[in-house]
């Protein structure tokens, strides 16, 4: 189970870092900045979700196969940024399935540190939209999360499966692909069929729609 | 004294979240982005003093009623931006009332945690003004603290009376809203008359000002 | 050897704040903004740090010397901002040497605390490269180390001088002026002659180049 879930974490962090790294080719950084924004996209959610819940030294610094990981994913985006920009959409694509597995992971390990339901399924989707959003950050980018396609309801679905099926007693190595999938599936649909959230309306003449 | 102290911080969550649910919605975010704004807005400072005074997990972590009021306050934004936007520039209000709020608490927190009164102080301020450069930088603007009319000042102050008060021996009771109120005064009279700091003048010609 | 690394630290802090504080200046913010940026640019590498390895609270949050180190370099830019503008490109000079400092401190205090010889490295350059990268994200602007001349390779380097010193039990004395001198050395040359990283090179045609 351990080994399942760290092979998980291993798996987001290389997607996440390919994702961070094809951000920073396409806004023209450095192999160094393209290398950095790999490690950060990939692994400042867990570095989050550890700090907040107390695992420090959180997993990605203590542990440097994350920190290898991610510069592989670096390097190799630096190397051959043409075969992977010239994949339909796939900082999207990458972007999904690192949330999705990351969601995931989050919400299971922030429960096995005892916090509350509400609060894993939470620190599941931080997992999940942390690294994008620093990502985006550095990028000087309101992040996608905040305006893309169901993208955080997709990671707290994901999270939620987890959490959901702990309570049912349900084992993780069955909960985890249900909420992994769900979460992936609801994001890359809401992509294709461009599903979003609403976004309030504000009246410029006066405060109309509330009467 | 402890249930005095839980309620200044429930009620500086809820305005700071309605600051920050307000800033998304005028940015055009969906439900979604409103609602992690107003959580981050909300919590962001408090966090941040937590995890550097080692209180982990954080309370607006551990505790799932910080969530629920903010989740509360980014709804109602979301349901009712005329309402909330066509008030007289109330972003800057309930931005005020938060910082005096959560400067206010954060020096208490801290203070009780054994931090050096200086620093203290310091955290105070931090608590203040972390979420609301937290949601300024999610929004790739540069914070409004960092330019906007005695804010981070008036946090000082806030955090000063309390942290200068536990020196005299003085009760929590008397000194927060003593303090709050301080903070909160010197922030709306900054506004309405546009008091600010001084801005270095840069010589352009050369270093002849210090001559 | 401690007061020596205390030292390092203090000097570190000085140059960068004065970095943080002309990055302010230049960009208009009143007298507490720059304080700020003073005090983040200076302070961020360390704190970042002093929270993943566990050392909470934060060396420049228990010990107040930090903040008032900071505090003096931002009045001092405040007050004398064209002197301080009108050398030679100060900021990046003042930042190669913050960062060389910093690199060399940051890597040693990782080691002490027991992290993996790799990871320490790492740590190394992000206390050298965080508060730069603070600095910039709350200035709105893409971090100068993702972009700069050799700017994380030569806090790379420095911290590893260091590290490897430590297996080769070389002592701090001698590696840590080694460590420096040679990031500070290796950013001065980079800016001076260009020195930069490749660029990805992004083929619009299509995947040709890794044919």
């Amino acid at each position: 189970m351990e080994s399942f879930l760290y092979g998980l974490d291993l798996a987001g962090t290389f997607v996440f870092a390919l994702s961070g790294a094809t951000a920073g080719v396409k806004r023209g950084l450095d192999l160094f900045g393209v290398l950095v924004l790999s490690f950060v996209a990939a692994n400042t959610g867990g570095i989050l979700r550890d700090i907040v819940i107390g695992a420090v030294p959180p997993g990605a610094i203590q542990d440097w196969h994350y920190l290898g990981v991610s510069l592989a994913a670096g390097i190799v985006t630096f190397c051959f940024p043409s075969r992977i920009l010239h994949r339909w959409n796939p900082i999207l694509l990458f972007d999904a399935a690192g949330l999705a597995l990351f969601a995931v992971s989050g919400a299971h390990k922030a429960l096995l540190h005892g916090l509350h339901p509400v609060m894993a399924t939470l620190l599941g989707m931080l997992t999940g939209i942390g690294g994008g959003m620093a990502r985006d950050v550095l990028l000087s980018e309101i992040p996608t999360v905040l305006r893309a396609e169901l993208y955080a309801v997709a990671a707290l679905a994901g999270a939620a499966v987890v959490v959901v099926a702990k309570g049912l007693q349900c084992p993780f190595s069955v909960s985890a692909p249900a909420g992994a999938t769900l979460c992936f599936g609801l994001r890359v649909l809401a992509i294709k069929h461009g599903w979003r959230l609403p976004v309030a309306r504000i009246d410029e003449d006066g405060p109309k729609r509330s009467e």
